[in-house]
């Protein structure tokens, strides 16, 4: 046991991730076999749309023109969002990198010599300076490969939805492949990248660091810093982005021009298209990412300061690493299950074998942990406990990481629950419409409150066995174990928008009923899969930020946050708070940004002649870059309180407010999150199921126009802001406030509480 | 300084709190001499009718024959209600009061051999067994007491409702004056009671505890345990049962059978009024008064175990009942202000009359807190401080008190600017309106969420300088400092329902409409004054909770409650779950109840001939009946979560968990009741803005039944249950689960843990 050598580790981590980034290229290239015409008088490829049989519509050469227009309109949409939103990145990565350099630069008042270390008192350590400037670097790579993750996530994202809709017209099943195949593109390549470039800056920083693996690894959660900032810009400005071309182009198009949803005249429906890849695929990227990214960097800093970093055990110090890499070998083998081993016949098929995917990878997973924590960690090892050194076994830490991706499977199926129409919960939601859109309101609510007992129950079980038994290094560890199986929930999250898209493609391009039915069958099913993933992002996040705040804790040096301490308490109650000043605000913001909307639609409608006829095209890029400018000013004041505020409790408060701060938004921000996530989910779903009217009760209650529909579809409304823009965005409040605190500890603790320091 | 006799102080306590309940008396009478009618045909009182002047509709019989046969009705409804609630209560209290006895009783084995004292170790104190007795008996005087001012609260508030409508007929003034005075009965009735009942068992207690200080106060805890608990009932019962009666009578009345609301041949109508008064007036009036019993049981408590206590200083230990005495004098004098001194002249003199005494109150009540500061206390002193002494000063505790006075202004004027529709916030929900429902909602939530922001930085500020000044002794007069001016907020807190019925009563009575004028203005105000009473009752259950949190983590021995426990750290997440456990129950038993009374409704439309032709009286008696029983029903699930979750928490995980599930429940539900209570009071309020269309833009939006004043009345539909039944009790739940805490620390400390010391 423990028996792995240093040289198969750096041999292991880069294979498992090359054979994620060449299993995500393969799928690409699986995916890329779907031809879309680019235009319908290049003649030369219809070939192409006519092998493998003579499908219903398959030779209708009109439709795959549209087809492919749509996703042209689309995909420069998408490039022309990230191209502004990089402007904004830039400056705001160049601003906040100066920060944290300037900051923890002045810790040792930019001295070069070296000092003694922290925790291993014996020892000489690098500078405080070397700390400053390979954060900087850290928090830049993450940024970047937040960014890239997006961008890649986004990519693929608006390559599929067209191919997904015209492999509709050859069958459920092989649109059900094309769909999924495109979400497993993005969640491999996400897991394996980021392993990758987390693994590279290691190696990379310990040609300065060498053996001081203190400095090392705390420098190196600046990467988890870089990764949530990111995702703060992706969760937050995709959701606003998202929600004001949805409402913009509803409002002008189908009140004020009485033109269908989803018509291509619409100038803002392209935004409105691109907007979903903007926030549930790009920002669910950037948010996954940064979790995983952060609980990485949680465990190895503790790790650091532990026997494995005293010891300079290599194996058992990259195990957070070796257990990222055996997720993805896992997920490898679970995504065959849906590809290749069980096909899907019939529309019933699809939710059992994307659930399947979380039981599969969930069970094949304790397995591979088992192996790794055998093989890696040495049978008794001591854990860094605030101060103590905690001995424990590998089977400890083993029992941590399961507990955490145990945990996850209960999220999952409780969220499916909860938000899938074809339980109870969602069907008494769709019941309350007949008495109007007020009952339907206050039962969403409710059902959204108690959606929340059995995920706390969950994470509260998962924190007390992985804290007890592995301390602060076990919550990290059961965090990380929760995202282990990461590339799995990203390609069944990811298939969730790219199924919506699709059918909204085939909606524009005139497909036949029979088509629209599949896209529509498949999408149904990625409404669950998109409410776990925001299930999993937050349950997650919470095991994150704990692990964070552990470590923030521990680097600051605080004896303990006794909550009977005045100073822990107003930062508690002030932290409870700040989710609701941040959602107040996000929620604002989607009505501040949905009116400029509002505003360029009828702008283009009134001065482009022949656009009401159909003869000329709309300038979908402006309405593009209007959504993109107005939610990234939104996006502002919400980023604003995230990032200021940990940086004004430390500096003027101390270290002490900020802990109780954490812990407060933490053990509120949880509830909120999944409250607004479930409620939303569950009200768009309620609408669903008296749209599709499966059953004698949902039949009573539509059809679309009906008493009951229109209430329900106000529920869907408010719903929107709640379930993709404020409820997700919460992730990002806890975790960015987290691993900003962490990064910035030694500066709050040798320069913070102004305040408390002078009365 | 500080020579204030103990003679002299046995004096001045019972000495203010009977001048409070003459003075209640006097008013009482003052408003007993409009005459109401009981039957038209009793000519004999006919005369009174018209003394005073011969005002518009002065003479009208039949008019006054209504309003007594509507008062007459809500009067039966309200004895109803009583007779069935007290039923429930008798059965509850007996059971809770022999778990009290046998939980305490066993901490010695029911031994009835003396002891050493907890905290003065030297001396000897009486056995377990008088703690359990006493606090038994305790907490029956403080469930009586309670039951004894709900019940006083609600007869005067259903006397006072007609009165004021027909003393309206003689002109705004004097119908201010009425509905103000009847308040102030009520609120000078509880705050005297409050602290007679306190007083007088004190001194009874005191003839078999004699000396041991300790163990009489420690007992004296279970009076804010009945207190609160029977506070419970109203506030969650009230609450279901208004609503649920409000929502019944709607949906059959109006929608089904089309006669006008409030009309009185709808059976449920009397129901819904009688809700009015037992969810906003007897609800609230045992909210603050159990607030008021715990913060003073905790302020007496910790004192007991200070240098007060061990050097037997009567003067200093009484500091807490003397500040309410002093405030029974200062609400005396302020209310001079609104019926003596400053006459209402038009409609636009009330609200800032009302406002004026919350002002006049708080700068008056500094004087007198630095008076009874200055002659009460010692000039220097020992606090109990987690096991050390603290050395404080005179001033330090008044400062204490004065901050938490202070801070209730502000949270009342924050209120104010949230919920009132003079301000942009509730008048940008109303414009938000003209969009529809769901903008209407998200701009409500947002409103809400928003609320929250200036009260938690006053309470967190008023929290850090009582806490830092005077330790948990500091933060229980904090507490009481927001509380020493009950009799005012609670007399302007009444105000609001009475006025709200009368202006139902003017309205059924078929009064003309320039008196419906009168009393709708009255009304507007009293939404404004019923929202700060909220604010008023979450501001001090905060501090209240976080009080008697302080003296649990004194009584259980627990040294420190840190965060960074795994089992402190459950019970912090866990805990800031329970406001979302407990509102999905609360928000969803409306819902249920109320589907109750529609059933009741129906019937009665059904089976009794002549109803609808008003020539027979409807069964309002058991409507009132029907929603009694539903809403006591309903209310033991939210109930039971309450009362057991502590009793759970403690028993099986011990006191570190206990004590991090009061900590998170507190952070967190203080969050949620604010937000829901301004969201709540907002929707009603921007309804009433775009009905009584007073501006341009209310004008533009209105009038009554436009879609833009449907979609208000969504958001008013949707705003019931939060600010009336779930928001309200919320309050409760933080302020009984602490309180409980305490009461059976000694129990939790010896036997609590089982799970835990057995893993």
């Amino acid at each position: 046991m423990g028996g792995l050598s240093e040289g198969l580790t750096q041999l292991l981590i880069p294979a498992a991730a090359l054979l994620g980034i060449g299993f995500a290229l393969l799928q690409w290239l699986l995916v890329s076999r779907v031809k879309v015409y680019s235009y319908p008088d290049d003649e030369s490829q219809e070939n192409n749309l006519i092998e493998g049989g003579q499908e219903e519509g398959i030779d209708d050469v009109e439709v795959v023109a549209k087809c492919a227009e749509i996703q042209k309109a689309i995909s420069v949409g998408a490039t022309s969002f990230l191209f502004t939103q990089y402007k904004y990145l830039v400056v705001f990565m160049g601003a906040f990198g100066a920060i944290i350099f300037l900051f923890l630069g002045s810790v040792k008042s930019f001295s070069t010599k070296s000092e003694p270390c922290t925790y291993n008192k014996g020892q000489m350590c690098k500078p405080a300076l070397a700390n400053a400037i390979f954060s900087t670097i850290a928090f830049l790579l993450g940024a970047l490969t937040s960014v890239l993750s997006g961008f890649l996530g986004m990519k693929i994202a608006t390559y599929a939805n067209a191919r997904t809709s015209l492999e509709a017209r050859r069958g459920i099943g092989r649109a059900f492949v094309i769909a999924f195949r495109s979400g497993a593109v993005m969640g491999f390549l996400l897991a394996a990248n980021g392993l990758l470039v987390l693994y590279a800056s290691i190696n990379l920083f310990k040609l300065y660091y060498g053996d001081d693996w203190e400095g090392l690894y705390e420098s190196i959660t600046g990467y988890g810093l870089g990764g949530s900032s990111m995702a703060l810009f992706g969760r937050v400005g995709g959701g606003i982005y998202t929600k004001a071309a949805d409402v913009g182009a509803d409002l002008v198009g189908k009140i004020e021009k009485n033109i269908p949803e989803d018509d291509p005249r619409n100038p803002a429906v392209i935004a409105d298209n691109v907007g979903d890849n903007v926030g549930d695929i790009a920002g669910m990227g950037s948010d996954l990412f940064g979790s995983y990214a952060e609980s990485t960097c949680a465990a190895l800093f503790v790790a650091s300061i532990s026997s494995f970093g005293s010891t300079h055990n290599y194996a058992a110090m990259s195990y957070p690493l070796l257990i990222s890499s055996m997720g993805i070998v896992i997920c490898l083998i679970t995504t065959l299950f849906a590809t290749d081993l069980i096909e899907i016949k019939k529309v019933s098929d699809i939710e059992p074998s994307l659930k399947r995917q979380l039981l599969i990878s969930t069970v094949l997973m304790t397995v591979g942990v088992a192996l790794v924590s055998f093989v890696a960690l040495p049978s008794k090892f001591t854990l860094y406990d605030f101060g103590n050194d905690k001995v424990v076994k590998n089977w400890h830490i083993f029992f941590c990481v399961v507990t955490g991706l145990w945990a996850g499977l209960v999220i999952g199926y409780t969220t499916e629950y909860y938000t899938s129409n074809a339980y109870s919960p969602v069907q008494d939601v769709a019941d309350s419409c007949r008495t109007g859109a007020a009952t339907n309101v206050i039962f969403g609510l409710a059902l959204g409150y108690k959606s929340v007992i059995i995920p706390i129950f969950s994470i509260a079980l998962s924190i007390y066995v992985s804290f007890r038994l592995g301390a602060m290094y076990g919550i990290a560890m059961a965090a990380l174990g929760m995202l282990s199986t990461i590339a799995t929930g990203l390609a069944i999250d990811a298939y969730g928008p790219i199924s919506d898209n699709a059918g909204g493609i085939a909606e524009m391009a005139g497909m036949s009923h029979e088509i629209r039915e599949r896209t529509d069958a498949l999408d149904a099913a990625g409404n669950t899969t998109a409410a776990i993933g925001k299930g999993f992002a937050i349950g997650s996040a919470a095991l994150v930020s704990l692990a964070l705040f552990g470590a923030f804790v521990s680097r600051a040096d605080i004896e303990t946050v006794n909550v009977m301490n005045p100073k822990v308490f107003i930062g508690l109650i002030v932290g409870a708070m700040l989710p609701y000043w941040f959602s107040a605000m996000t929620m604002k913001s989607v009505g501040s940004a949905a009116l400029k909307m509002v505003e360029e639609v009828r702008r283009q409608f009134n001065s482009i002649p022949g656009l009401m006829e159909g003869r000329t095209k709309p300038d979908y890029a402006n309405c593009v870059k209007i959504s993109t400018d107005a939610s990234l000013k939104e996006m502002i004041p919400p980023g604003g309180l995230v990032l200021v505020t940990p940086l004004i409790a430390g500096t003027f408060f101390g270290v002490e407010t900020l802990a109780g701060l954490l812990a407060g938004s933490l053990v509120s921000g949880v509830q909120v999150a999944i409250s607004a996530s479930n409620t939303g989910g569950a009200w768009d779903n309620a609408k669903k199921y008296i749209e599709a009217g499966r059953s004698e009760h949902a039949k009573a209650l539509g059809p679309k126009g009906s008493d009951a529909h229109k209430a329900a579809v106000i529920g869907d409304t408010v719903g929107d802001p709640l379930k993709d823009t404020s409820g997700p965005s919460l992730n990002i409040l806890i975790k960015l406030m987290a691993v900003e605190s962490l990064v910035f500890a030694p500066f709050f603790a040798a320069h913070g509480g102004i305040i408390f320091k002078h009365i």
